[in-house]
């Protein structure tokens, strides 16, 4: 047992590695924006300098030196801790450079959240909204479900040959790998996009879409979560129904509190001169945005969700209300938070890589994961472009729908959503695969955006304002899409509504 | 036992207040701000919603509700932990909105530290670094001894009438509680000072002193620590030499390990076009100035020294090296942290004072040091004052040494000295003394700051350019101080011979 004086050493010392990785990886980002390299993105860097400490550190500490950070020393996530002993960073010798996986569900990812949401842009999305709803809802769940039943066939492929007869992976495990990583985070994608100016609407489509399907993806991961604690991994139809009750009230009411907090906070900057005081206005906000985040955790609603939404509500109405120097204060604050979380997190999946002591690798499931990830992504895109354009005046042109395709990367939310549970072997195969597929994922996708770019012929250096729709710039412009007619007023109005509905929801939980 | 679920709801239920408390005390700031009231700044009303909320924390949670923030539950300060059952936050029931004290000293305290000494007025603090050097190191000296003299007086006084048998509040602690309340945190004062534009070099003065004589404190803080680990109550010479060197050694670390961290982020900027990427470049800065705080904290030198200096360092080169653009982004940066940090600890302290519940009330302690406190700062001011007149050209005036005198304000960083330690009976009583001290001295003496600057006569809205010296606007410009005949020049060579002798002492630590 280590001192406290000890302990908080090496505490200082596993974080300065940590940042010192993060210089590591901003330099080298800085020689390839120098140089103009394209191939690799900096989360992808980051996560191979991640690999290498993860290396090191391995293959290096003396299990007796070996510490945990202090923040994973509360191991609150572990629900059944008392029952999942020796499991986990709990033996000293496994507590190696191990974050409390609650650090990246409650201050990493909010900050990256909802930067996504505030530097949305706003006229694109809403423009295409009808589709990102589309792909976002009906794809993720389709996503999902078909990434649940193609490993639940490999799975019992599997269990035919007996390999492990302890071992027991139901169908509700599937589904809860298949929500994991449903979560598409094309973040490489979208940074190559904005370099080359790619079309504004293929990226305002795979945006939205990625934004929203962690909200799906997340809520989704709950609501199965509490169906597994519910009952057996038999199908009981009670505990899915109040899985599904779950699903909706759990939307509703983290959306109600994401949204009501920015309206709030619009007024206030509307009624107010707090503009005259950048510091308290800059702080207000963060606050503001933050306390909406706690209060929808608070409650049991998720945060991550109301965050996104208070910062698609906030980029609407309350920037418009900021000081012109709060305007640039608070967008170049999360800009920098969004920077540094990001980075961090790739970091650290790297370094999980080498220092998470219970990977459960399993050929058969890995493989598995791959063909249904590749299956499911083509289940949700190509059949849900088909129906979209029934309905869309300007379609959706096959080699966006092939770049779509294409651009089905997994990042941080798959990876916090993954270990956040990790006591059950179960839970260990998920977080491994998981892991994986966020590398490949990352290295393979992200680094061959530019070329599949060329291939598909997609046009680059586009005019943001010139371009109007998907695909070709037709001259019927602004005639909205016949199949989701939805003006900002129509969106706002029915967020209203469903902030009412939420609001009641809140107030009579299910 | 509570769920990890119901943890995790507790715990942002826990913050969110804190939030909820911050935004409160903005609020009102804002008001004030508006109506010009000066009788309190922002600290004092942080506090005052601190103790409000604390109350309603003590009367209306039910013990079996209780709970604490996660970050605490790893008590890793407490190094007797395993000899101190039963105290400090271990009952259930006193867990209350409780934090790790580690997160005052190594997230809250060092955005605070890193920005006064990055907001540091280059010109006026080293026009009278002579006088704030004295200030800082034998002033600091000066008040610990004092007020530890008069503190023992009145312990031995309580001693002789024999209160309680087992208390026993020995010389070093008295010497320890004298540090601790030594650091000075003007705040209040500095803020009044800013509106009403006030001489400059009494603003230098009085924030130079401040800004060093936290760093004295803690170190000081740090030594005696040393000493009473190392032996009993009694004088152990080889002890304390060993902590005079400890002293010594971790200045000189300290400062090397902030020195050179500003340096090498000099250069970086400076022979690197990083600047065309702002984000980057304010990230290398954030990173690079943590960095040497965690690098210090993990070698066991001091990190709020070291990052103090790199403040100061990094202000003086690495600034004029930066874009444009990430001049304003780092400063406003650090605005905000420090901003958000202050009012945090300070509405912690409020709250503090009802839901810790080991306070050790001790009146006769506590009117004792309260007088300990005056006489410390009239040993300090006064003599001070008349020494450096001797040499000094351009001489101290009485009104200003009589405003020095009443700026003797304490704040966060006595209060995270205090806090950092409270297993024991003394260790308590010290912590209770320490926050009411900074409650009255940032109430009382923080909103008369006004008053007495008329009561003093001295002038306000002073032209920075145009004042050259303290108190007087004599003819005599630019002779320097005859007894500290500073020019930048030769301070930096200074900085860069201790960063060598600072070196060889982290090679071979004493």
């Amino acid at each position: 047992m280590p001192t406290a004086e000890e302990q908080h050493k090496t505490d200082s010392t596993n974080l300065l590695l940590f940042v010192a990785l993060l210089l590591l990886t901003i330099f080298t980002i800085w020689i390839f924006k120098h140089k103009r390299v394209r191939f690799i993105h900096e989360t992808g860097l980051a996560i191979v300098y991640g690999l290498i400490i993860g290396i090191i550190l391995k293959y290096t500490s003396h299990p007796e030196a070996a510490n945990t950070l202090n923040v994973n020393s509360t191991n609150a996530t572990c629900q059944q801790e008392s029952t999942c002993p020796g499991l986990q960073f709990s033996n000293p010798e496994l507590r190696q450079v191990t974050f409390n996986p609650e650090l990246f569900f409650n201050i990493l990812l909010p900050p990256i959240i909802f930067h996504a949401g505030y530097s949305l842009k706003k006229r694109h999305f809403f423009r295409n909204i009808g589709s990102i709803l589309t792909f976002a809802f009906v794809g993720t769940l389709v996503s999902a479900i078909v990434i649940a039943a193609i490993c639940y066939g490999f799975v019992s492929a599997m269990m035919l040959y007996n390999v492990d007869p302890s071992f027991n992976f139901g169908f509700v495990d599937c589904l809860l790998f298949g929500a994991i990583v449903s979560a598409t985070d094309p973040v490489t994608v979208l940074a190559v996009f904005k370099e080359l100016k790619v079309d504004v609407n293929l990226d305002a489509l795979l945006f939205g879409e990625s934004v929203l399907n962690d909200a799906v993806a997340i809520i989704l991961v709950k609501a199965i979560q509490t169906y597994q604690k519910a009952g057996s991994s038999e199908f009981d139809s009670a505990a899915f129904f109040s899985s599904l009750g779950e699903f909706i009230g759990v939307f509703l009411g983290s959306f109600a509190i994401g949204g009501t907090t920015a309206i709030i906070t619009a007024l206030i900057f509307k009624f107010t001169k707090l503009g005259q005081h950048p510091v308290l206005e800059t702080s207000v906000f963060f606050l503001m945005s933050w306390s909406c985040f706690l209060l929808a955790e608070a409650v049991g609603f998720t945060g991550i969700v109301a965050v996104l939404f208070c910062g698609v509500l906030q980029a609407h109405y309350t920037y418009n209300n900021l000081s012109a120097e709060s305007k640039i204060r608070t967008k170049q604050l999360f800009e920098l938070l969004n920077f540094l979380a990001e980075n961090f997190i790739f970091s650290y999946m790297g370094v999980s890589m080498f220092t998470f002591s219970h990977h459960h690798f399993n050929a058969i499931f890995i493989v598995g994961a791959f063909i249904a990830l590749f299956v499911s992504r083509a289940c949700n895109i190509y059949p849900l472009s088909f129906l979209l354009n029934l309905g869309r005046k300007h379609k959706i042109p096959f080699n966006i729908q092939h770049m779509m395709m294409f651009a089905g990367l997994r990042g941080a939310v798959a990876f916090a959503l993954a270990i956040r549970e990790t006591c059950y072997e179960e839970q260990q195969m998920i977080f491994t695969t998981t892991l994986l597929i966020v590398f490949v994922t990352v290295w393979v996708l992200g680094g061959g955006t530019t070329q599949m770019l060329t291939w598909l012929k997609i046009k680059v250096d586009v005019d943001p304002d010139a371009a109007t729709a998907v695909g070709e710039n037709l001259p019927h412009v602004n005639n909205g899409y016949q199949l989701c007619p939805s003006s900002p007023q129509l969106i706002v109005s029915s967020m209203l509504g469903m902030v009412c509905v939420s609001l009641y929801a809140t107030l009579f939980p299910i």
